[in-house]
């Protein structure tokens, strides 16, 4: 979560860093940061959230989530693939990186950003945290 | 959405008519009512909502969801199943009925709720609409 001033409604924000300590901050919408939230703190929910549906589909549909692609970036607005495998066929999805951030959260897939994307929109780990 | 005095944030509900005009009310969270309605007025949106996403893959991955069953309710939560088949074969996934409904809207399935089930939690038509 980011800071805001009191009485306003923080905007859910997700950070992801690369090896050379950038930085890519993507903007997502509540119930997606509820959702990611959950699943990483590992967190006992007594119904399934609709990513957890998702994932419980597709292992049950024998198919796995390779890894997320997070390559383009127009006006503000991310782009993500996701790339699934069954029986040795690939599929690709058109999704939003927040969605494809929840799912991978719970199958442990990696993710993958763009030289592009990354060079668009990271910024310093420090320089993110200090707000320089 | 239902009436709430101001300033308090409406409960979504839906509600799921039979032929004998009996209403069963299901209230669901504000990002699944969004989606539902979303689809139910087949608004376009620019990127794919988490549903949207999810049937999407279903149907990259040949699969197609057959009914969604709503046939239990356990202290005010109710339990509903997703059933899908692929080639044949036929796959069976506990789910929200919030999910459930954000999906059958968008692929035109059908939904069966037990009779247990509405004899617990259903009410007559005309008595929801005036409140009595």
């Amino acid at each position: 979560m980011t800071n805001t001033p009191e009485g306003t409604t923080p905007t859910p924000i997700v950070l992801l860093e690369n090896e050379d300590e950038k930085v890519l901050p993507i903007y997502i919408g509540a119930s997606e940061a509820f959702s990611i939230q959950t699943a990483l703190e590992e967190m006992s929910y007594p119904r399934p959230l609709t990513h957890d549906l998702l994932v419980s589909m597709l292992e049950g549909l024998n198919t796995k989530i390779e890894k997320v692609i997070i390559d383009d970036l127009d006006d503000g607005v991310f782009f993500a693939r996701i790339i699934v495998t069954r029986n040795g066929d690939e599929f690709e999805f058109d999704a939003r990186p927040s969605d494809s951030l929840a799912l991978v959260v719970r199958t442990k897939s990696p993710v993958f950003v763009s030289k592009k994307v990354m060079e668009q929109a990271s910024v310093d780990r420090d320089a993110y945290k200090t707000g320089a």
